[in-house]
């Protein structure tokens, strides 16, 4: 914690805690959006989100724009789809509701499939789906950040190359990307929308977007303009495109700051791709066996649907997020409360992500599970239980 | 320059070199979006803004959203005109340009009234083209990053009031709002979109958006849904209110680190509104002196529409900006090149906001002016002329 200021360690499915250097990047002076020296940054940038989505394919390409995650989601809909055509959602909680909304908003005819909470629809299903009419896309979650179910990235985009070739495979992977496994190239995905403050480490601020050379195409031969100004892959593309061939360019200004926070995070994950992925399944593994022990049971039941970088734990019968959040901030720990509107008051979330899982020295990991069990024990005893 | 590396002066129209503490602000640590302490600096931010733009006007809405300044035109076109509706531009340049874009890629009908470059259309020409159709909106650029014309804001309110009093006064003021004086509720105005980057002195990446009762009505009262879903105004509404409310809220995780920095710089500039236009002012006056002792002809040419905090200078016939800029960097000091399209070659930017003009004791500008003086001198030398 050297260079920060001391604070409570934030263990929440994000924003997660930083690694100096990367918090350090975001204090740094003031730079022209078209100076060589940041042209070359930005151009590094992207070429290292590449790496992050273990992606040579030229024809794909990636956007990092200023704006939340949630600005992905327009990205796509304004972009991807065209008003009347259709789109299949596989809704594992509260952001393929929300994902559906957007489609919606841009004209798309948007058909849910809802997986019960905690699991995820069977490739049966999304295969008969697929067999009913013809999507334009697909999108599922790969990990829903309301309830830490972890989707079948892999599974469902072969389905759709057999089934349906055209239909353009869609991920929000704003809660995995950095901490699951994404192979963009060989999985053949179109399209991964994820934001700076999960697992890639970095302040919220920026939407990153990796599109494939088909999605490009698709948003390049579109018989209807887009649907947004700002979120105009037209737009943006050869604003990327410009900058990632160390030349200036000029759209809207670049948050120079973030982009260089990107940058110190980047270099560092793409250093070990596997690696990363590894230590966050490894210390995952860690945490679901302690909180079994505790009694907890996860709200994703199945070890095949849990996500390997948040765990959402039912809480004890009886016991509600506000009786054990208060003990877990006593002891220098912040958790989430539950986020799925149906049983938001039954369930916590813990975020293992980035630096906290990457960097042992730091115990973020064994002091939150000995806080929570401490802070488990005195809420249970406050309530007689 | 104490707290920051040792850097070039960057004297363009935005971004602009940081006040230390707002620099400082930007590697605040890890918060949650959802934390009290983060909510309260959150609401706090949202009230500066209103002091800001010196409203009291409780129906007046303030947004900050993450996102560049020109998210502000598709939060402006996706909700407050539908598609068929009139809107008329007042177009003194570049920016003009792109915001009729904006606004016809959601279906507003645009009327472009074109400056000529350098000069703002008369208001009798504004006058007869409200007297023609029914507009749901004007909107003008209050100063035009491109050619450093300033627009009369508070004039073409007043007319339209007069003449059309239905139709929403929106001003572009991303690159006028802390350095050009805006009196929000006695003028009138109905949205005044911005960015943090420019004169308000915060790095790049927030969209600050000011709306009145009545654009908040408008977007209430729509026949059809808002255009988009990241910049709609129904998705934010509730989650500015509940912020300013001390209450915490979620649609999509706002950027912490830069909401600190717009705390901090907001802080020192509400000290002192009016103090804040009077010093612009009087700096701006200084520049252009000198650049007129210099031979340098403004793309403004009369005064009363000449910015207060960037000057566009023509240079000597016979040299490009390509002459100019690499003297002046070599003497410490960045200015920008022209950005109209169709006289780019012929001129250079001068951005005179925020701390450079606030701190005399950084000597940034009398450094510039300096440098501007042996830069052209040289450069004249080299050709000869």
């Amino acid at each position: 914690m050297s260079a920060q200021a001391p604070h409570n360690t934030l263990l929440i499915p994000g924003p997660i805690e930083f690694d100096d250097a990367v918090l350090q990047s975001m204090s740094h002076y003031a730079e022209s959006h078209v100076a060589p020296d940041f042209v070359k940054v930005f151009g590094e940038t992207l070429t290292l989100v590449r790496k992050l989505f273990q992606s040579t394919n030229p024809t794909a390409q990636p956007f990092i724009i200023s704006g939340s995650g949630t600005l992905g989601w327009d990205l796509v809909s304004a972009n991807l789809i065209e008003r009347g055509e259709n789109a299949l959602v596989l809704n594992t909680g509260y952001f393929g509701d929300s994902f559906g909304q957007c489609l919606e908003t841009y004209g798309a005819n948007v058909t849910h499939l809802k997986a019960p909470i905690g699991d995820r629809t069977p490739l049966e299903e999304v295969e008969a789906a697929l067999k009913e009419k013809s999507y334009k896309l697909i999108t599922l979650t790969h990990v829903d950040t309301s309830t830490g179910v972890l989707s079948d990235v892999k599974g469902v985009a072969q389905l759709v190359r057999r089934v349906s070739p055209d239909t353009l495979v869609v991920v929000d992977g704003v809660c995995s990307v950095g901490s699951e496994e994404i192979a963009f190239d060989e999985w053949d995905l179109d399209a991964v929308l994820t934001a700076s403050q999960k697992a890639i480490g970095c302040p919220p601020g920026l939407s990153i977007v990796m599109t494939s050379g088909r999605a490009i195409q698709a948003a390049q031969s579109r018989k209807t303009p887009p649907g947004a100004y700002y979120a105009s892959i037209a737009n943006w593309l050869p604003i990327m495109q410009n900058y990632e061939n160390n030349k200036p360019s000029y759209f809207a200004t670049p948050p120079t700051q973030l982009v260089h926070a990107l940058h110190t995070t980047l270099t560092q994950i793409t250093a070990d791709v596997p690696g990363r992925f590894a230590i966050h399944t490894e210390v995952s593994d860690k945490v679901k066996a302690a909180a079994a022990e505790l009694g907890l049971k996860q709200l994703a039941a199945r070890p095949e649907c849990q996500a390997h970088g948040m765990t959402a734990m039912y809480l004890p019968e009886g016991l509600v997020p506000a009786d054990v959040l208060p003990g877990l901030l006593k002891r220098g720990v912040i958790f989430a409360a539950g986020l799925h509107k149906e049983i938001a008051t039954k369930y916590i979330r813990f975020g293992h992500m980035g630096v906290s899982v990457t960097d042992p020295k730091r115990g973020d990991v064994d002091n939150a599970l000995a806080a929570l069990k401490e802070a488990l024990t005195e809420a249970k005893q406050a309530k007689g239980l």
